[in-house]
């Protein structure tokens, strides 16, 4: 779940207007809204409070995180001289904030740390449409064409989310989330061809690391097991596959041996409690207790969405696991 | 494929800046925009020019359609009093100039006309988001309470497409289809308890008509077999899902007789020609040359898309299939 957000009155006060990327950038709100959520909630792990445009703006792309709608580009990627503008992370350089703020959280908290990046395809889709897309077009027809800068892009952008997932566990985070939103957009076909390349850099580029790795998408209930990597430990679900079906897709004809994460819609904690309580049941009976499953929403928090409603739901799937 | 739009120059250059909505009461001008696409490629049949939201328009809910955005709803739906707002449609009082301009375009059409209508859940959401929304939070919340009038309007949409279906069918379309564009934002689960009561309503109350239905998803994978009624002769896929694997589940269970409609991506024809025809001859392929298959577009032609794609997709598809 990702904790830290707008549905948390205290955050917002906090954070007031400014730019999400700016927040980031201070160590001391950071760690701060980081810990926001487990004061309220018996949380089994904190996600540091970042985005994954932070490692982008670090190293010299403009944007910002507009409120209500997503990062905005200046000046969208089209060209392989587009291309040649990204540069390697340098983490002590680039993102020292992220890394005191890792560290100065290792120190407060009792559960792991979570940290994160972007997947290559959800950077690229951002950097290339300039804004939020719900088709992805000029995302999709540069990869289609054979001679546009598609794979040096994306294999930039894997090179760029391995340093900062690498930095994030130097500094101390315990655990690794990837998260590819937007890869649902696409075929499996489309993904194994244009995608997976990427992801396999970069996961081959961090398998060395000694923490658990969560590859995390929505929509992508058709391409489970090509999520798969020997570097993931945990593959994400959104609510639209039953888990004990995404279960079946992810071991057939690649055996056992990953976790699963999800799937609540985060819609339904809009819901009153018993429709609140019904689903999360639905969802802890589809993985059928097994080791292995991460309850979580499956994608953000919603804004509006009550924070009594995550304490409960955090209290029931934790009486409920605990049997 | 949605055939008439902004992808072509000619249609741009007639409609100038006019809203949809407005454009769609000028039986001329529908005839004309109906017809361009014909005119450039061999297509199998015509789909009227109009819009889904033409008869909640027609029946005095305040709706404009943004060019960019979509349709934007003033005082969207919240409470039982909006939901009274609506009123069933009178077809000869309402929407005269959709069936005048079916009755001219029988005049000069070689090829079957489609008539078509949206799905109430596609609907619902302009109504109550009061704009397009990708993760459809309100519709969602709204249909999780049971204490809202979600049902109500649910139905009340029904009896609206379902009466404009009628009146098109009486006018002299050919065919019908029933666009459901964002019902893949739902579980299976979600799918079943809270919109399928609402489809089998309106697919009951047009069942007598003599007519083929297609019935129309995007990202509706996880439930094609929960898409299927008597009354619908084709159900739609995007390129989520190959076509073979479509079939499968579709006919799961559920036994056979139903045709299918797909799957190519919009997005690749905006490709070079090889990968165009790469992606095209896929469909055929996964399709198998299979009786009841109806090559199409997952969904909408994109703006940006080369008219001259098209025209050798068309050339091809029918060079395929004729074999």
């Amino acid at each position: 779940m990702r904790q830290a957000g707008r549905y948390l009155p205290e955050y917002r006060k906090l954070r007031g207007d400014r730019d999400i990327l700016e927040a980031a950038r201070d160590p001391d709100l950071v760690v701060e809204v980081t810990l926001q959520p487990l004061r309220r909630m018996e949380l089994d792990a904190a996600i540091l409070f970042s985005d994954i445009m932070v490692p982008l703006h670090a190293t010299g792309t403009e944007v910002r995180v507009e409120a209500g709608v997503g990062p905005i580009v200046g000046g969208p990627f089209r060209s392989a001289a587009d291309v040649s503008r990204l540069r390697p992370l340098e983490p002590e350089a680039d993102v020292p904030f992220v890394l005191e703020s890792i560290r100065l959280l290792r120190k407060d908290l009792t559960v792991p740390l979570i940290g994160f990046a972007g997947a290559p395809f959800t950077l690229a889709s951002y950097l290339i449409e300039g804004r939020p897309s719900r088709t992805h077009d000029r995302t999709k027809a540069m990869m289609f064409d054979p001679s546009s800068p598609w794979f040096a892009l994306a294999d930039a952008l894997a090179d760029l989310s391995a340093s900062y997932l690498r930095a994030q566990v130097d500094a101390g985070v315990e655990a690794l989330q990837v998260f590819d939103s937007w890869a649902g957009a696409l075929s499996r076909a489309d993904y194994e061809r244009y995608v997976r390349p990427s992801m396999t850099r970069l996961f081959d580029s961090i398998a060395d690391l000694d923490v658990p790795v969560i590859h995390f998408g929505v929509g992508t209930g058709e391409f489970l097991p090509e999520m798969r990597h020997d570097a993931v430990d945990v593959v994400g679900v959104d609510w639209r596959l039953p888990l004990d079906e995404a279960l079946s897709r992810l071991v057939e004809g690649v055996g056992d041996g990953v976790g699963i994460q999800g799937n609540l819609d985060p819609a339904a904690c809009l819901a009153p409690w018993p429709v609140v309580e019904e689903k999360a049941r639905a969802v802890l009976s589809a993985a059928d207790n097994k080791d292995g499953h991460v309850f979580n929403l499956g994608h953000g928090v919603l804004p509006e969405t009550d924070p009594a409603t995550l304490e409960r739901l955090v209290d029931l799937v934790h009486a409920e696991t605990a049997r």
